[in-house]
């Protein structure tokens, strides 16, 4: 399993696009690839321009067909308009551990 | 539910115990805890001694009551002897969207 994080600071005034935009993209990935199994989008309690992206695929080819799709396109477009530049930092990892409780889903 | 997401360098020749701290650590914080309901744990794919946790609890206390548990004062020494001073980020963040297949805890 491969877990990527994101984290990005979302430029001043573009918070309700971004939003609009990240909600659209995990719905996009989660929905339609069969390789993305997962996608949590939180908001830092500090700083609510600042948000954390946690996606999980099945391999790297699913985070490559992830980075092919229309939706990551468009996602990709909102990052230029709403995301101040330079801070996005993306972490493609092995999954060593997981624990998870159907509790987590709720 | 609230988003834990840290960030760290391991010190060189310190892998192995590392590892075995936080293994402990996530299973530990995920039988235990009522309040932990996941805790994953990844190392980075293009260096070996970067890892990322993500942690889910259902509130702010549930993260207090994390941090004052035993296991957590164990892996506070842990991080001590093995992580990269100044390297660990930690990242508390409100869970805004979340997206999960029973196929991620395969």
């Amino acid at each position: 399993m491969i877990t990527l994080t994101v984290s990005l600071q979302v430029l001043p005034d573009h918070l309700e696009p971004f939003v609009e935009a990240i909600r659209t993209n995990a719905e996009r990935s989660f929905t339609d690839e069969p390789g993305c199994l997962s996608f949590d989008v939180s908001q830092d309690l500090t700083d609510d321009h600042h948000f954390i992206l946690n996606e999980n695929y099945v391999d790297e080819k699913a985070v490559e067909e992830h980075r092919s799709t229309q939706h990551f396109k468009q996602w990709r477009e909102a990052v230029a308009q709403h995301v101040v530049p330079g801070t996005q930092a993306n972490t493609l990892a092995n999954r060593l551990f997981h624990h998870h409780s159907p509790e987590a889903d709720r």
